[in-house]
This record gives C-alpha cells, structure tokens and sequence, in this order.
C-alpha cells in the first residue's frame, strides 16, 4: 500500500502542497493535516483502527503479559525531534529542550518519567568540542530532571546534508494506578490555567537569530515540569487534561483541546500572563504572544472546584511561578476558541496555519 | 560542566579528529571511542554511575512503584537514527530498514516489542508522495511485525540542511519473567551461531549507491527477528546473549561480544555462510564480508548442549532459513576474536576502525 497523494478525497488534501513546505513541521494546520492524512492512515492497525499519534502514547503494559486485565500498569512513551537555530540561545541550548521536552510529553499524560533515550544525526566537520558541550547539557539537564539518558546511537552524514546536529530524544514513563487524563474527561465549566508568563522561549529564540537579533531582556522557560503535575497529583487535583503549549503556542494547545474534547474555549485576554518583554517584542515583530513557542509551561484543564487549589499548588513550585486561570471550557462553540479582549469584544483564535516564527523546538 | 576533549586523558582520545568525520557513525572503533569517551562520561548519573548506553537499555519498572522488588517487570527502551541512502534498494528501503531495525534491538536482550515511535526531519521540497511511500512501507513493516507505531514527531528544516528525510524510531518492549541475556552469560565452550547467510544487506544498499552501481544479485535482508527470539526462549534455549550485526557486521559483533563478556571468540571461516553473490561482490571490491552490515540476522551465544536445538528452532523459521554455527568462546585471547581459515592457519578478525563502506543503516 503506497499513499499517494492525488487519491485523497479529503477536501483540500495538505493545501495542495506537492512538496514538504516549513509550515508542515510547524505544530499548526499544516502539520496537524500532514497527521491525519498521511501518518495516521499509513500507521493504521491490520484491522484499520488508527492510532492516536499524540504527543505521547500510552501503551498497555498487561495486553502481552499472562493473566492480564484492565487496571494494570501503563506505559507513556514520546518521541521528538529537536532541529532548533541557533542551538544556543538565552536561557538554553538545543541539550536542554531535547531533555526537558520529552520528559514534559511523557509528564503531560501524568506519568512518571524514567528514562530517555538519544539519537543523533551528526553532520561531518561538527567540532567535537561543540557536541561534547551539547551532550554535557543534555546530561546536566537529564541529572537536574533525575531522568537518565539510557541509550542511543548516532549517524554521521556527509557534511552538506545535515545541519551540525539533530537530537532525537524518545521517553518511557509509567502513569500512577488510578490517573487517566484527557480530552474524555473535559467538562463544560472546567477552568484553563497556564502553570506562568508565556512566550519566553519564542522570544528568546527569535532575539538571537540570523537576521533578527534585537535586545529583549528574555530567557527561554525551558524546564522538566513533571515535578508540577506530580504537584498537582499528590495533591489530588481533579486534573481533567495537561498539555504543554510549545509549537503554535497556548492557542494551537487550547484548540488542539477544544477540538479534541468537542467544547468550546474561552480565554480572557487580560488574564494571560504575557510579560512585558515578551509583549513588547510581539507588538514590534507583529506576533500574538498566544502563538509564541513556550518550553517549560503547562495548559491545565481542571474541574471548576479545584482551580484555587491547582494554582496555590502550581504557584507553590518555582516552574510554576505566576500559573494564572485563563479561560473556562464553554458549551457554545464547540472546538473553537474565543478569547474576550481588553475592549469587551472577542476574537477567534485560531489554529495558526504554520509558524508565525522560525522553528523553536 | 562542559566536555572539554583536550582534558581527557585517555590515550589516543577521539584518535586526535578534533571534528566528526564519517567513520564517526560506523559502529566500528572510532563510533566506539565517541561512546566511551564522549556520550558515557556526559550521561553519568548524579553518582558518577556510568549507563552502558548500549543499544538498547533495560529499565526496571518497579523501581518506581510503592512495593517495587527485584525481579519485577523490566522494559527494554531503543533507539536508531536511520539515514541511509539511496532510501530504497533491493529487498527494501529507509522506511522498513527504521522500523525492523529498532524492533532487532528491543528483540535482541530477549523483550517482546511492544510499540514504537517515529520522529521525522524532513527537508523542504521533499515529495509529499516520496514522503508518503516511505511512511506507507512503515506502517506495513510495523502490520508485519505486529508492532504498532504509536506516537511520532515531524520537524522540518531548510532546504539545504537535510537530505530528504531522516527517521528515528524508538521502541520499547517487556523482557518476559526469568529471562536474562547478556555478556555476563557467557562461559567459555558456549558456541556462536548466525540465523542466516550474512552481508546481503550491506551488498545490496552498495549496489545501487551512486557511483557504485554494479550488478549483484542480492537482496537485503532486512526483517524483524522478535519471532526467531521468541522461538528460541519458547524453546528453552539456553541463550546467553544475542545481538544483531548490522554496522560492522559480523566482525564488529563478535568484538562486542569478546570484549563484553571478556572471552575469545574463534570462528571458523568455512562455516561461517556467505552466499555466493556476496562473495563475489566483496572478493570484487576489496570487502571482508564478515564486515558486512546485516539487517535481517542475529548472532547467539548458546549454551554448548543446546547449540543443535537452537539450530533446529531457527531453521524451522524462514526467517532462520541458513542458520549455522560458526564459532565458539574460548578462554585464550580474551577480548580477542580469532577465525580459523581454510589453509588451517588463522587471521584476527578486529573491530573495523570505521565503516567500510557507505553509511547503509
């Protein structure tokens, strides 16, 4: 079975792109349309049924084991690819997200992180010294996080075909007895908290690139949050889903939950933690913070009751510093998003089609 | 704390390339030296603990859990970046290649896979329809296996700054109760088997490679090995370890092992299976088909008593069709693998410094 492009009978199949465009790896439609057309279908199960391809999976540990059943341990696993430019930049390098990243996919389906893996395609003439340091970052962070990196391997291409390094880190996690979040279990009424100031990473990305280095006095977020949905948990939250908005940024995360959980979301502008520098730099570069990558921010879906609880909870961690309720979930508009601005009005927000930014993560 | 290569102190560190060179991904010596003196002291535990690194990992998963004791469930967690080229060859292409290839690794410290996930670096331009070929020859190879791929990742890069597309899977599997295989298992009389002819993978990606093009007629090998594992263990073989020769091929395998378990290996040369068109190929261009890459074989160290019942397990599979036994461990040269050759003299067969040919994994 070969996909072929021009039998797709979905209306307007990849934008009618023949070719891989940017926009594709962007955590926006474009991506979003390379998923359900082309990797679902081609991943389907011999009797069709169509996997998920979430961010991070979970795989039931007792369906090959004797005597299994219902109830019994769960297995997150996730994978990324990490091709950020330029590899260093304030507050982080490409070693620390490929860590923190994957530990926070693992972590966003509630599990308990426990190993990484790495895989590096190497472009011939990289200076050892600058993979050594990469590496060393990775460890730091993977030691900092208390997830070992556990096994790996590395190609080398010839140079002109790669671009220094790419890191793919993969993760394994176990989800605790009794943890199950999701689109499933979004209520109309639950509060939307973001676990602090969003947009850093973006930003601080797009301050030090080729072409567009401007002064803003910002640090990517870049961190492992498993420790804050441990919080949360510990603290019996009634946790509905967590998702963290890293490409496409807090509006592609609350319409991926939107859609998902077949309900509307509406933000309240005002409520959003954008810092200054972060806002400033948007206005300049005519960006919507909403849209700006973020490393080391969670978009929590909690049940109404638990919202003060699950931000005294958030703020009580350092990562979760200036967590703020942003929106509720909503019986109107179902798989939209809507935020109310300063003014009284609301506008839509929406999937972004690609990245307003260059790649981030 | 940053790696710094002009502190380390091992002799020869990195044999002086102050940059990556190609031999660098080639599974052999100087791939080797990366692990040791690079990717191991960076991936150190917090108390200096070293991980093996090795290709794949064992994660105990009660170490976690409330209760956890020995003898719990273990999960076996791998990964491989796959960038071969030309992407298809006879027998196959990049897209089986990722997903047999990491479903050998989990396979080969005796798991049963259970998932795999699959990241993406696409270049820009690439076909959509190249892209959705490959993608569909994965999603067959993982139907074949009976291992679903279950989460992914997509990451596009400027034109330019690929080649095409590079795929990392990752894959993770449980290691049935009581089975334990290793170097450790080793002893002294074990003999060494191959499931099947050896070096057609290699031949058949050189046959095809842009200015090598020659006509063999060979196909690779590529296929996964979880079925002959479980074969084997149904059996109650006694198997001391396994591993799959790929990079390095045969040669670099039995090094591992020699080093690993801290014994000799002789082969015998005459036994070792070689089909015809891969002799001819390699007599022709200078190889040592023991170098070979395989993507479709496994090597066994077996107790010496069970080395006919292994045999019959494996040929009774197709996929063991050609299994033979061509070697033994031996308490001389520890580290050392030795082959007996046809004039009764005899040769050391050492660990390829690099590739030795194209990349072709």
């Amino acid at each position: 079975m070969v996909a072929d492009p021009s039998n797709w009978s979905c209306p307007v199949p990849l934008r009618h792109h023949e070719t891989v465009v940017l926009g594709h790896g962007s955590g926006g439609k474009l991506g979003a349309e390379l998923i359900d057309h082309l990797f679902r279908p081609a991943f389907a199960a011999a009797d069709g049924a169509v996997t998920d391809l979430g961010d991070a999976a979970l795989v039931d540990l007792e369906r090959t084991q004797a005597g299994g059943g219902t109830g019994g341990p769960r297995l997150a696993f996730s994978t990324d690819s990490f091709v950020v430019q330029p590899r260093s930049f304030p507050g982080g390098n490409l070693g620390d997200l490929a860590v923190n990243g994957t530990i926070n996919d693992v972590a966003m389906v509630g599990a308990t992180p426990l190993a990484l893996s790495a895989a590096f395609v190497l472009e011939e003439g990289l200076p050892l010294a600058e993979l050594g340091a990469l590496v060393s970052s990775m460890g730091a962070a993977a030691r900092r996080a208390g997830v070992p990196i556990v096994t790996g391997d590395t190609k080398v291409v010839d140079r002109g075909h790669g671009d220094g390094v790419y890191v793919t880190t993969a993760g394994v996690g176990l989800v605790p007895q009794g943890v199950d979040l999701g689109p499933h279990r979004v209520r109309v009424g639950d509060a939307v908290l973001v676990s602090g100031p969003i947009g850093l990473h973006g930003i601080a990305v797009l301050s030090v690139r080729d072409g567009f280095e401007f002064g803003a006095d910002v640090e990517s977020d870049t961190a492992p949050l498993h420790g804050l949905v441990a919080g949360l948990l510990r603290a019996r939250v009634d946790v509905r889903m967590l998702r963290d908005p890293t490409r496409g940024g807090v509006a592609a995360t609350c319409n991926e939950i939107a859609v998902e959980a077949g309900a509307g979301i509406e933000l309240v502008e005002s409520a959003v933690p954008v810092p200054e520098a972060v806002a400033t730099a948007c206005e300049l570069l005519g960006l919507d913070p909403l849209e700006v990558a973020n490393e080391g921010r969670l978009v929590a879906v909690v049940g109404p009751e638990d919202a003060e609880a699950a931000l005294e909870v958030l703020a009580a961690d350092p990562l979760g510093a200036g967590a703020a309720r942003i929106g509720s979930v909503t019986a109107t508009h179902p798989g939209v998003v809507v935020a109310r601005t300063g003014l009284g009005g609301s506008r839509v927000i929406d999937l972004p089609l690609a990245e307003q930014l260059p790649r981030i993560c």
